[in-house]
């Protein structure tokens, strides 16, 4: 009888092709079968960070996001859409596996740290083996990009979405040491408001691209784009125990 | 005229070699200087997770830290010790570099998220070609070994350390979506009672030595010892929107 294939959510990391690890480095270079998101229409970015080490005769699965930011998070349709998505993603990786094939799918960041992957992940758990490897998220690529340490001693970390109401993020970031703001995006502007009224905005970093070639850091209050690209993250470093 | 060498501070990871990035197996495979903190009469679990990798004629540097536990961290005298002893590190480590080597410094976890290794680089930087090498986080480690997502949609992400005392822990873990606690050790007891108190111990996980051969998790409810080791973090998971 044929052995049923694996899936491996994989993570790639910040978007250096040298910071894979050398697990996932290994298993994107002998993969048969490989997936990935992506937006229409776009190459999509993870499967761009390893485009060099893919085989040439792998087979690829572009899963192709129906909707990104066309409909409100809050429309009952969005879930709808997005989980009749997910479900069809899956049956395709399904069959793959049934067929005995193991199938790679490549993540951006870490697949547990606010990824996609995850919603394939619960799906696919009960029915088949699936192993995670994980990955340096976005954010370390972004305060090492700064060239400080984000903590000391016993510095508090909160991590945001720039998707969160005003007044949440502002009394979040009035009480914490240190502070990650992903999901930045449109959210530019409303992100900076709460900054300001927690009295931080003149501490706070932007990164775009952290590790890639276009990687450009400078402080928030120096930024003058209306909008950041969305692999931009803010950091607001902390000042702990430091002898 | 010669010249002067670089100091890397190499992120390791959370512990299993594989999960090194390219970059950084790459430079430690080639370091002919390395040097990394330990614990005086212990091997250094730096050094131990790269062991296989390192060059035999690679000269080490072992930075012994004098004092662990045995000073409280608000005797004036700890913060005094721990200064000039990070001192003398740089002055050696300086040194090489004045001579013209690079000198890797192996980094567990990421460099810049709560290590050791920051309290060297401020010193250095000054005077010093410092570079860091990003890495996968303990706590991605940690979260990856539940086979569990971490954090989902716009999930709140706080990480605290132990060392914290025991209301500001239970307010925090009260206020957030999803918590990461590093530095369990001797706080446990403390830590459980937090958790309690803020109605969340039931899902709280422990995961100690993740990533690692002896990698072992389990339910905080379920875990027996009165302290923990070193290696421990306890995961509370997110539960955002899940399409």
């Amino acid at each position: 009888m044929q052995k049923e294939g694996r899936i491996y959510g994989v993570g790639l990391g910040p978007g250096a092709l040298d910071l894979l690890s050398v697990r996932a480095d290994k298993l994107v270079r002998g993969a048969d079968h490989i997936a990935y998101f992506r937006k229409a229409g776009k190459p999509g970015h993870a499967r761009q960070i390893v485009n060099e080490i893919i085989s040439k005769n792998a087979t690829e699965f572009a899963m192709e996001y129906p909707v990104t930011t066309e409909i409100s998070l809050s429309d009952p349709a969005y879930n709808q859409i997005l989980s009749t998505f997910y479900d069809s993603c899956c049956t395709h990786l399904g069959s793959l596996c049934d067929g005995g094939s193991d199938v790679i799918v490549l993540c951006e960041g870490d697949p547990f740290f606010y990824g996609s992957f995850m919603h394939l992940h619960r799906r696919l758990l009960p029915k088949y083996a699936v192993q995670v490897v994980p990955a340096i998220t976005g954010m370390s690529g972004a305060w090492t990009a700064t060239n400080m340490p984000i903590t000391w001693g016993d510095d508090v970390l909160t991590v945001l979405m720039g998707t969160l109401p005003e007044d949440e993020i502002q009394r979040k970031i009035a009480d914490t040491d240190a502070a990650i703001i992903m999901k930045v995006g449109r959210h530019l502007a409303k992100i900076k408001k709460a900054l300001h009224a927690a009295n931080k905005l003149e501490d706070a970093y932007i990164i775009e691209y952290a590790t890639m070639a276009n990687q450009n850091i400078c402080l928030l209050t120096d930024y003058q784009p209306a909008t950041a690209p969305y692999f931009s993250i803010i950091a607001l470093h902390g000042h702990g125990r430091r002898p």
